[in-house]
């Protein structure tokens, strides 16, 4: 099943999958579009104009399914599917990654870790063996891995994204905090800013402070 | 200095903030909106819109000046100011925070840590001392606390968030997955969903896979 989906509907996907999974998990069966928009903060209008770029399935005077709403988004974005990934740096971020994030609920699965420090070699964390950092090249020629994931220093993230994309490497989850220079072909690549978080929550709030010193 | 910046222009203004970092640091003194907008994968007159919403500063024929625009898009987003914030939950994401992310460079630092386990109780990380999560609340009405940043399970956070807005914090980075039910006021909230990112990686990679399926 192909959908020809725009970004901007695409970018909104992740919001909606969260919203029909805590409405499934509340027991709830259906939901009009003013009220799912209403919860979350967006148009009705909106909301089926979106879900019409891929079947719909409302009914009028019905509203949407949620399990099938779920499901739909769900395998749009490929959830039941599984894509295999490797984390490249076991710091404090990259062992957050594979202790406690659940990549399975995501479509992912972290098949292997990699990292420089020779005490962490053999380690096992939430099931994933830690191997040393020598063995990337090897372990990616031999595997079939479809996403780099790194959280290493910057310093190393240029030589180690363009290694991964050379052993067959689809995707890199890049959590460096750098954008790649080189060329990467049509590897897809997706940045994590934790700062441009930050900087906004920053923004609101001095925002927020400022007018009420003006009041 | 006040400004009226639409939402869409404030959640451009941290990728422009790490792109004009960035020319500096390579020693780049000016830039047209053109030659901007093609490395960032903006139009030129985006760009120009933009930085019209702040005063501009941009020259016919010269373009723009790379240290002016990093001071005043910092300035705009107050990272030469300082938010105090306190990290609640130092499990590996809590621990990755305080060790690795440069607070000070967005306008923030971390003050105190909190967490239930005994064993990390006077804990020092990167120079933060982890304190038993039975003093937050004394913590918090003590000293002027601006951020609680929520790195703690889920089953913990609308109650901690709560006990901070109630203790007069005004501004929440939320990390646990959640969306806040109870009323927090006019307290600004930032969820940080890693799932999206993921989510968003994995389509793209599963359509282009499609794609490629297809010839």
């Amino acid at each position: 099943m192909k959908y020809r989906i725009s970004a901007n509907v695409i970018r909104r996907l992740p919001r909606y999958l969260r919203w029909m999974r805590f409405l499934e998990r509340q027991k709830v069966e259906k939901i009009s579009s003013g009220d799912l928009g209403e919860r979350m903060g967006l148009t009705a209008s909106q909301i089926r104009q979106d879900f019409n770029c891929f079947g719909g399935f409302g009914q009028q005077g019905y509203g949407y399914n949620v399990s099938d709403l779920r499901r739909d988004i769900g395998s749009i974005l490929g959830v039941d599917e599984t894509l295999s990934s490797v984390v490249i740096g076991v710091g404090n971020l990259g062992r957050a990654l594979i202790s406690n994030f659940r990549f399975s609920e995501y479509g992912f699965r972290v098949t292997a870790a990699f990292d420089v420090l020779p005490e962490l070699r053999g380690a096992v964390i939430n099931g994933v063996t830690v191997r040393p950092a020598s063995e990337l090249e090897d372990y990616l020629r031999s595997n079939d891995v479809d996403v780099a994931i790194l959280t290493l220093p910057q310093a190393y993230a240029n030589e180690t994204a363009e290694l991964a994309v050379r052993c067959g490497v689809r995707g890199i989850w890049n959590f460096t905090g750098i954008d790649f220079d080189g060329d990467l072909g049509d590897t897809v690549v997706e940045d994590v800013h934790l700062s441009d978080s930050l900087l906004t929550l920053g923004y609101y709030l001095r925002a927020r402070q400022n007018t009420k010193e003006d009041i």
